[in-house]
């Protein structure tokens, strides 16, 4: 067995995020001890969006007529989309940042989607494997709160997961996370702890259904089955 | 006046987003021959993503502690930041990237918010100001269409610009740019090239919404009044 861990969080201690993948992580390593961790973190190696760029151009001429950066650019895509075809299950803590996707995750999709095999030609060769969804948010973006709907990173974070790429899609998200650290959030900081205790439940939850993925099977009357 | 203009199509040439950034710039020159128009283009000089990752870690420390990539994005940031607040009508082009923001637009907008002129702190001095977003889409993404939903980009563009900042936001919007270049998407030029049309004109009409912006008063009754 195989996961393979992405993690986006710029702070190394800390991160609610990263603790959290920690948690799922130490479960799925009980279930396979013999198993493949496979980490990328983007907060400390961010990829540059000029790789995305000079992939992209890459793809349109011919390989022989390729400039130096355009050849690493395709070298980089590939060996990205090749840890992700390789893995079984997939574990991705990440986070919003102004109220949007880590802008180096986007460039890591982006990345991905410029190989032909999981490009927009490319069918879905990942479509049913079992992914957790970590996110952290530092503040509340729930139904009635001020910010209802400021949370821009999620939907499009799981349309790629989900939809795009046609992944098993778990979440486990804990709000409030600035509450105890910004002295304006004091009055939330009780929600906050709760909100981080469902996300460890989640994470512990969810840990498991990656290593323990349900195999999806064709039934006899031609519908969908899962079975554990 | 002082027209800012931003770009972050990939493409230098064929861009629709530049072309339609273009027709908003001609009219607002039209009408301020002698006005300053300074631009910027994250397309063909993409910001990096360090740079923010710098600029966070430098806030959190003394100025004579910060190592140098600290130091000098925080020059950077500054600069961008400059460059906003002395402008007093926004153009920005930009347009979908798998579905979601494009990550140079993204790491733009985190460098400004990283200046403590326009972060969380600040109140909004750029509110009231005129903004043009400019949207080029590929596929076509409204009601009933089968990626509804899937424009990820708009949504936090519009957010970070009207609602963070408060700008006073108009669009213009094309749809199916695609077709005629993508062969799977023949059966759409008509409606392309018609919603092609109606945000030439959105640009037009916007471009000299830009130029004339109406000047929001307080009124005798302590509401808000706009003249033109």
């Amino acid at each position: 067995m195989h996961l393979f861990r992405l993690d986006t969080s710029i702070r190394p201690d800390g991160s609610v995020s990263r603790e959290l993948a920690d948690v799922a992580e130490s479960e799925w390593r009980a279930e396979h001890p013999d198993g493949m961790v496979t980490r990328r973190d983007l907060g400390a190696d961010p990829l540059p969006v000029t790789a995305w760029m000079d992939a992209v151009g890459a793809a349109s001429v011919a390989p022989e007529a390729r400039t130096g950066p355009q050849a690493s650019a395709a070298v980089l895509v590939a060996a990205l989309a090749d840890e992700v075809l390789a893995a079984d299950a997939y574990l991705i803590a990440t986070q919003l940042y102004n109220f949007g996707v880590p802008a180096h995750l986007k460039t890591w999709i982006d990345l991905l989607i410029a190989d032909p095999r999981l490009g927009p030609g490319a069918g879905q060769p990942l479509a049913g494997r079992p992914a957790l969804l970590v996110i952290a948010r530092g503040g509340a973006y729930g139904p009635g709160t001020p910010r209802e709907g400021w949370d821009h990173s999620t939907p499009w974070v799981s349309r790629i997961l989900a939809d795009n790429f046609g992944l098993g899609l778990h979440l486990a998200e804990a709000e409030l996370t600035l509450a105890g650290v910004n002295p304006a959030l004091d009055a939330f900081r009780e929600i906050g702890a709760e909100s981080r205790r469902a996300a460890h439940e989640a994470a512990t939850a969810h840990g498991r259904t990656l290593a323990r993925p349900r195999r999806l099977t064709l039934s006899a009357r031609g519908g969908t089955e899962a079975s554990t």
